[in-house]
Formats: C-alpha cells, sequence, structure tokens
C-alpha cells in the first residue's frame, strides 16, 4: 500500500539551495523554470529560467536543430539538468551550464508579446484583459508578491499583540455601512447582501477575544470609475476591546505599520529592490482634527471652505501634501470626523456632538483606511439608530452584542490595494488588484 | 501635536504578565476583563474574570450594597486593581486580591441563561441563535480559536514551502465547479456567480508563482439540508506546479497536517486540554484506488457495490472504520475516483480513462479535501470540455493558462469546519462555523 509520509518528494533545486551548493556539489545539478527569455548569442544562448522567486541564468550550446528551436519556445516548463558556476553578472551570482533539457509542457500558442522586459508597454486596459500571461512579468509578479508579504507581517504583528483571527460570513442579512452600495441576490427566496465590511461581526467578536482581526473580501456596488475604487477589494479589519479611546486604535495601527515594514525591509530586500521602491521611514505619525485640517489647507493653498462638514478628494490630497511639506510625513491621521459622514455605528465626541471619534488614514494624500471608537452601550446605539433613520428592529442580532454588555471597543478597515498602490506609485487602483472589479469587469 | 508612536497604551496586564510578576511587584496591580461568573462565598466572592485568553479568578470582599450588585453582575466589563497571589486550586495557578473595582461597561439586560458552564445545555438550533452570545462561553471560544490556531499552522508551513499567499475574486463571470449549485447576482446589469471554489485563479496563478494558496469563504447553492454541508464556508486551498504526479499533492498535504499538529501541540497546548481532545498521531497516511476501497468494504462488512462508480456517504464511513480497524490511521486517501464524479479539469488516469488522477482525504470517515492533478495542455482541456458538454469559448480566461503554457500542476482545497468537526468530535457541521449559512439561516 502507498503512504504518504509528508517528506519532500520534488527533488529539483530552487534558487536558494543552487546557491548554498558546496564548490563538489555544482556537477550534475537539476532544477526546473519556465523559459522566460532566451537570448540568442549565436554559438550559444542565455536561457533566462523564472522560478518560484526569481530568475536564474542558464548557457546552453545550440545545435540549431528543429528540434531545438521548440525546445527553447518561451513560456516552455522545462527541467534542465547541469552544472553550477559562478557569474558575478548574473541577477543572482550564479548561472547553470546546460547538459540537458527535458521539456515538460509546452503552451499551445505563441505569446501575444514578449513579457520579459521589466515594464510592460501597453495599456492597463489591455494588461489587465490578459492578466493571467502580464501577472508572468517579473515586475508584476512582484507587485503581488508584496501584497502577500504586507499581509504576512500585518498578521505576524496582530498575533503578537494578541488578536485572534476570524472568518465572518459574506452573505449577509443587512448591510453593515448602509446606502444602495451593496450587492442584492437572492438566497433560497430570500433577500440577501454581500458584505460591505465584516463590522458587525467583528464588534459582535470583541467580548469573545477582546481582539480580533480578518483580512477578506468586501463587495461595495458602487456605480462610479474611479482610478481609487472597487467594487471587491480585500479589507484588513481589526476591532480591540478595552480602549481608552480611539487613539489606542490609531496607536495600534502605527505600530502594525512601523513592524511591517521593518519585516518586508528584513525579509523581502530583494523583492523591494526588484519594484524599485523605498519604504517610508517614521518614528510616529502625526494626528489632526478635521477642522483642523481643513483649516490649514485652506490658509496654506489659499482656498475657500465649501462645506466644513465633507472633505473633497483635493482637500485630502492637499492635507497629504502639507503634512509632507511642514512635517516630513507621507502618513497624517485626521481625526473627529463630522457625524454626518459617519456610520450609526461611530461614538459621538461628548465634547462636540457634531462630530465622532472616528479617524481616516491618509498615505501620500489618499486615504488608506477608516476606523474609530464605536458605540458600546445600548441606548446609546439605539438611539443613534433612530438619529440616523434606521430601524433598530432590523439590527436585532447585531444588538445583542450592545444589550448582553461589550467593553468600549474601536477598530477599523484597511484598503489593501490601495496601501500598495501608494507603495510603489501606481495611478490607478486596478493596478493593484489581481483580477480587479469594477462597473464594467467581470473577466478575467 | 498628538503624535501616534506605536508603543503600547493599554497599560492593564495580560494572564501571562499577571503570572511572570516578580514578588514585589504584586501588589496594586491592574488588569481588566468580563465578569463570566460570581460565586458568593457570603462575606466574599470568586469573581471569574473572562480574559483574552482565558479566565482569571478574582477574590473579592463584599459589602451587600445594591451598587455592589450592580457592579457584580454578569458581562460587565471591569477594571480590577488589586493584589496577585498564588492560588494552586484557581484556573492559572492565581488569583487577585480585589482593592478597587472600575465598571467601564454594562449590558442593557441579563443574559438569558448564564453562559459559564462548560457545555451549554441547549440545542444546537437555539445556540446558534444566539451566538453573539454563546460564543462568549469558555468552551464555544475555545473551538474557533482552534480554527483560527490551525490555519496558522497552514500557513507557517505553507510559507515555509514557498507557497505565495493569493487573493481571488469572489464574484466570477462563470462557476468553477459547474452544476447548479451556484448564487446568483445581478452586477451593474450582468449576470454574475458568487465563487464556488478559487479554482481557475490558482490555476492560472501556478506559472506565476509556481505555488500559491488562499483561506478564504467559498459559496454553495446546495439545496439540501445535511448535517456535513454549508452554504458558506471556508476553503483551505492550495496548488503547486512542476508535480510529478498527484502524490505530491498528496504528500504536501501530509506534511502540512503533521506540521500543524505539531505546531498545535507546541503553542496551543492549554487550548488542547480546554477542548479535552487529543490530535491523531502518525508518520504517515494510507492511500487507497477508489475501486479497492470500495471492494474492501464490501468484503468486510458484506455489502453489495450499487455503483461501482459512485461512493454513498455510507461507503466513506465504512471506509474510514476499515482504515482505523485495520490499519490503526483516522485519515485515508481514497484516490483515483471515476472521471464522471470529477470536473472537466482533473487529468484522466492514461492507464485506465474511466478513472482520473484525483483523491479525497478522509477523515473518521468524513470527505474534508478534494484534490488531484489537472490538465495542462490546451489541446486535452478543450477536449474534455467538449466531452463534459461544456463550451471552451465559455472559458476564454481561464484558457490563457493552457494555452500560454503551464506545468504539471495540482491541488487541493480542504474544507475547515470539517476539519476541526471531526477533531473535537462534533456531530453537526453548524457547531464549527461561528456564523453559519445554511438554506434556512441568514442570521446572526
Amino acid at each position: 500500500m502507498v503512504k504518504a509520509t509528508g517528506e519532500r518528494t520534488i527533488m529539483d533545486l530552487s534558487i536558494e539551495e543552487l546557491k548554498a551548493l558546496k564548490d563538489d556539489e555544482r556537477k550534475n545539478v537539476t532544477t526546473h523554470g519556465t523559459i522566460y527569455n532566451v537570448r540568442d548569442m549565436g554559438d550559444f544562448a542565455f536561457i533566462i529560467l523564472r522560478k518560484i522567486n526569481g530568475l536564474v541564468q542558464c548557457v546552453y550550446t545550440k545545435n540549431n536543430s528543429e528540434e531545438e528551436k521548440k525546445m527553447l519556445q518561451e513560456e516552455n516548463c522545462i527541467r534542465v539538468t547541469g552544472e553550477v558556476r559562478d557569474e558575478q553578472r548574473a541577477v543572482n551570482g550564479i548561472e547553470i551550464l546546460v547538459e540537458k533539457i527535458e521539456v515538460l509542457s509546452s503552451p499551445s500558442e505563441e505569446l501575444p508579446f514578449s513579457i520579459s522586459k521589466r515594464k510592460l508597454n501597453i495599456s492597463l486596459e489591455n494588461e489587465i484583459e490578459i492578466r493571467p500571461v502580464t501577472l508572468r512579468n517579473e515586475y508584476k509578479r512582484s507587485v503581488f508578491k508584496l501584497q502577500a508579504a504586507i499581509v504576512r507581517g500585518f498578521r505576524e504583528y496582530l498575533e503578537n499583540n494578541g488578536f485572534t483571527e476570524i472568518f465572518t460570513p459574506k452573505i449577509v442579512a443587512a448591510g453593515a455601512e448602509g446606502g444602495a452600495n451593496i450587492f442584492k441576490l437572492d438566497y433560497f427566496g430570500k433577500k440577501a447582501f454581500l458584505a460591505q465590511s465584516p463590522q458587525f461581526y467583528k464588534q459582535t467578536l470583541v467580548p469573545v477575544y477582546e481582539r480580533v482581526y480578518e483580512i477578506a473580501p468586501v463587495f461595495r456596488a458602487e456605480k462610479h470609475d474611479t482610478a481609487r475604487h472597487l467594487n471587491e477589494y480585500v479589507s484588513v479589519d481589526f476591532e480591540m476591546g478595552y480602549i481608552n479611546s480611539f487613539y489606542d486604535v490609531i496607536n495600534m495601527e502605527t505600530g502594525m505599520l512601523k513592524y511591517c515594514f521593518d519585516f518586508l525591509e528584513k525579509n523581502y530586500a530583494l523583492l523591494l529592490k526588484k519594484l524599485g521602491i523605498e519604504l517610508p521611514k517614521f518614528d510616529s505619525i502625526p494626528c489632526v482634527k478635521f477642522r483642523e485640517a481643513k483649516e490649514m489647507v485652506a490658509a496654506k493653498y489659499n482656498r475657500k471652505i465649501k462645506d466644513p462638514y465633507d472633505l473633497e478628494p483635493e482637500e485630502e490630497r492637499l492635507i497629504g501634501e502639507l503634512f509632507k511639506e511642514d512635517h516630513g510625513s507621507d502618513f497624517v491621521f485626521v481625526t473627529h470626523y463630522p457625524v454626518k459622514k459617519r456610520p450609526f455605528y461611530a461614538m459621538d465626541d461628548p465634547e462636540d456632538n457634531k462630530y465622532t471619534l472616528s479617524f481616516d488614514l491618509l498615505f501620500k494624500g489618499m486615504e488608506i483606511t477608516t476606523g474609530g471608537q464605536r458605540i458600546h452601550d445600548y441606548d446609546a446605539q439605539v438611539k443613534k439608530m433612530i438619529f440616523k433613520g434606521l430601524y433598530p428592529e432590523d439590527f436585532e442580532s447585531y444588538l445583542m452584542l450592545h444589550k448582553y454588555g461589550c467593553p468600549p471597543h474601536g477598530g477599523l478597515g484597511m484598503g489593501l490595494e490601495r496601501l500598495v498602490m501608494k507603495l510603489i506609485d501606481e495611478k490607478n487602483i486596478r493596478a493593484t488588484s489581481m483580477f480587479p472589479r469594477d462597473t464594467t469587469r467581470l473577466n478575467p
């Protein structure tokens, strides 16, 4: 009887293993990869192999046969046997002198264009259409490797700080964020929705685990097509109990970002180099009140305040610019948003009930996080619902949280694609969503 | 200007910190938690405090005032100041001699029943109705802590083995698993679906990252209500390239389970004790062909084989029983499922094309994983689609994978709730989904 033991069964060597070989182990070595690019040098060719986490240069002596031409087709998946030697000019400091190539699989068609250039010279629209191909580009795949690496950093920080990961339903009976921006579906004859956020559930779980987080898709049926909105995106959500004020939440996020950037420098230095980016360095993040931020921008840029209770995207951008120029900070927390801009679960500021104990985090002039302290008292929550024109009886299971008690708490939601977008200085959020969903796009 | 530094701001001590205090630090200590239970002992009371990851006993000297009664209400969130002392009979080996209690928040209603017993004495139906409350029970919250811990173990193993985490869209243009079991929604006037699995996307990403994983919700509109089906569940998916056969996938899963159980023993010993479970111990997992498994069960239990190309739940259970009895194994891989039971992307067995190079993993007689090798050749995939009655033109973006080349690859999907269900010996899968979705349930 066959038995699976869990021991490694695929023996082809990785880039790290190739580099770590001792002198007497460097012959007759086997590795695999995809032919990313072939540079014909006449008698020989450089085959650039795309491997799991980088490129490896192979040197192949040509015989100019027809089989050879087929063998060296781009996107062929091959197994290579040969000798490893040092080559400082090669990307990993090594190259493989090829003795044998085994073709494991071949495409049925040639690529529509070469994907091995650093940046692809096509429009974003067209690039997205064929993401199954363009993601194979070394730069493009690095973008989403960065996404994965950031999530690792966040998770490590949150786990270190006692947060429990939760998995909450995405098919729900009511929207958490209100408004018309919600996808509807038929659920066995009942009306259901796609969760706009895990808000109700993460709050519900504060009395259970005190600190919880979820990194998962959320759905917004927003009808406007902009460079910074997606209809489905990855939301980094956390919620924490026993806070003294919403500054505890702000502080936790600051710690998370610092930890994550350190984590990236430490573990993904090569990736950051491939992307050609430098991470923001900071000891602290300034916090400014919504009202004051508007006044600062009005004064510095000689603008009129049109609506004291709203923030235009242009104002957001200018707040970012101001804090970069005057305080050297890429990040700024804007606090105390007006009641009318915040959902019904936001706690009012006891010092001025036109404002709430809430905040946004702006990164290079764009909102990447919304958070704040939530109402924990039952009567206060019911009152605020009614004030907002909602019916408390529609929120029976959510209100169990308040009815049966919960600690003072707060949390936030961060848009993962926006963070990555700003880190790599992209102008359109579709560049940092693998398979973006917008009002016209359901494919790929 | 306020600045957030990321340094800790909530100074109340955790259980670990309370236990680690030196003798001269044990006075005037502050911690917080929720009143889980009060045991009145006449002149004094034991207050059991529910904290982030366990219970702490506090000893409180009574004065029998009206305020005191209010202060000691269950589910009050309090901050306690007092002296820590050793108490071997208390759950953590310490207790707190209370000097001061500050009530941070109070429920507006008493609990419908006490939740501090080990197991709640109500029906599963009723228990689910009020999950926001019942999850606060120490046993119930441990169940979902185990879920989170398992995911941590899986992630650690997958990252160690070079897998990249991916985030794929849940609103899709076509179902990956076929059939009518799919939720439909209106997407800005277009017909869209909720993803039954990340199958197409994870395969698409094999040429990009070679090894990918995703742990995320999947949606199945199955109309039948059983003890082992949910309409939304958490799927642990991975996919890997350059496999020699589907046994490489089987082996990776075996390694993942072994690693995860070791991880739990090492890092969550107390949790396992709270749940009163022992993890399965094994060096290897036996593999048996579908056809042989059916014959073994027929012989041993004197059953007739009704349909040689299908497996009844009862047969599944008996295969589990047989391998437990005859081979001492809780797990068994059943391999080479019939073509008619597998989707169009499954690779046929070249030795017998009525079967596929696929497998299920049974755990204690229940399927918890489905996986196998996928078709990587374009012509073969198109041919199989047509054989299955599908139109290749409906799968244009998926087929880019095959058209532009991909390595031999395979992968699997595991139902997280089922794994936990079998680990804690629950009979109904709703016990291991925090907020289960079934044909009649959208709430809480």
